[in-house]
């Protein structure tokens, strides 16, 4: 059964590319991203949302289109060792390519008849395009007691430096937040442990240099390298 | 933004007409489904999850596509009197018709190469195409603290009985279950209230008459119409 689907919304966020973006919703709380719907949505059609703390944000993996899906997949949590059923799992290598985000809902903007929603706990591509917005109603969807595999806690998180030469002070705290908490969220590869590389990431605008031993991370350089 | 997507199953559910499914998932625990996968998923696709409690079932509300979405809806839980924005609501009156509902996963059978998901508290109509499967991740997802505008808690419940005429006495315990459970939501559109009225529910392949007076329900007759 085939069904076509359009997009009600495209995302604004700081994660440009895809290494870095955190691996679950809610673990970044600085990463705030901005869902812009399109102008055939009227802002009748998010009234009474305001009431609802977290939305579900329905998406597109739309940069991993071309890789296809797998039926096995391995998870970072499991130190990319382990093969998991892909439906086990909230890999982007699925069928159909959707995913699925609860966000933090902070603010409802509507500018000119335009719908924005203003979230944070953010794990979206910049592009992303969004499907639908449900609200998430604690009453059905809170189910603390229940069994998770091997996802039943949050991932252990590196404790984050900033080197002098890394020019910390010329950025806001809320990208220092944002940078420091991704970077905590251990973004290299499952496989790769070498204290001696330097890894890159693109984000919010800046290019960021950092490199990872034990639980630790540094962070070299910070550097604008496009308009935000 | 537009994007073809294909069912990956197809749900065998006791609820054969929209009359009478629950609201919400989880209100009806007797509410059991089959998800049957299609042949070309194979079965290693649901390895490891096994060790999850609840699943996330992303699927297309089928049976209402001939009817549209309107930006405004009028939820039952608000007695179908006040308008809401769709996107503050789980209408299926929405953009794309996705549905998302949290399922419990009570058993994985495989069976011929071929997968099948047995889970309850459904809220799923028998025939319903499914688009991905997810598991359930309370780190993330189980936010109990969270503001729910006017989905604060469960609907208040219908007590239900059956008359000595219904031969109640011929059905199965779980039948007996799925029906009162069904009934005790009280399927009635919001704005009905009519003691004299008779209700008829097709459900598991019985048909099911009531009648509802204040917060009772009287269960008049239970005929076997079809096979089950």
């Amino acid at each position: 059964m085939q069904h076509t689907i359009n997009s009600i919304a495209i995302v604004q966020s700081p994660y440009t590319q895809k290494f870095g973006i955190p691996r679950q919703p809610q673990l970044v709380l600085a990463a705030r991203v901005c869902i812009v719907f399109h102008a055939n949505i009227s802002p009748d059609s998010v009234r009474g949302l305001e009431g609802f703390d977290y939305i579900w944000v329905q998406f597109l993996f739309h940069d991993v289109l071309d890789e296809g899906w797998a039926a096995m997949v391995r998870p970072p949590r499991l130190g990319g060792k382990k093969k998991m059923g892909v439906f086990a799992t909230r890999s982007p290598h699925r069928p159909n390519h959707l995913g699925l985000s609860l966000l933090k809902l902070e603010k409802i903007e509507i500018e000119y008849g335009c719908v924005r929603l203003w979230c944070s706990g953010a794990d979206l591509l910049d592009g992303t395009p969004v499907f639908d917005i449900k609200p998430y109603i604690p009453f059905v969807e809170a189910r603390l007691e229940a069994r998770a595999g091997f996802a039943v806690e949050p991932p252990p998180q590196l404790s984050v430096m900033w080197l002098p030469e890394s020019h910390v002070d010329g950025l806001s705290p809320d990208l220092r937040d944002l940078i420091e908490q991704s970077i905590a969220q251990d973004p290299r590869p499952a496989y790769q442990d070498d204290p001696e590389r330097i890894y890159v990431m693109d984000i919010a605008g800046y290019r960021i240099s950092f490199r990872i031993q034990a639980k630790m991370a540094w962070i070299l350089a910070a550097n604008l390298f496009q308009a935000a």
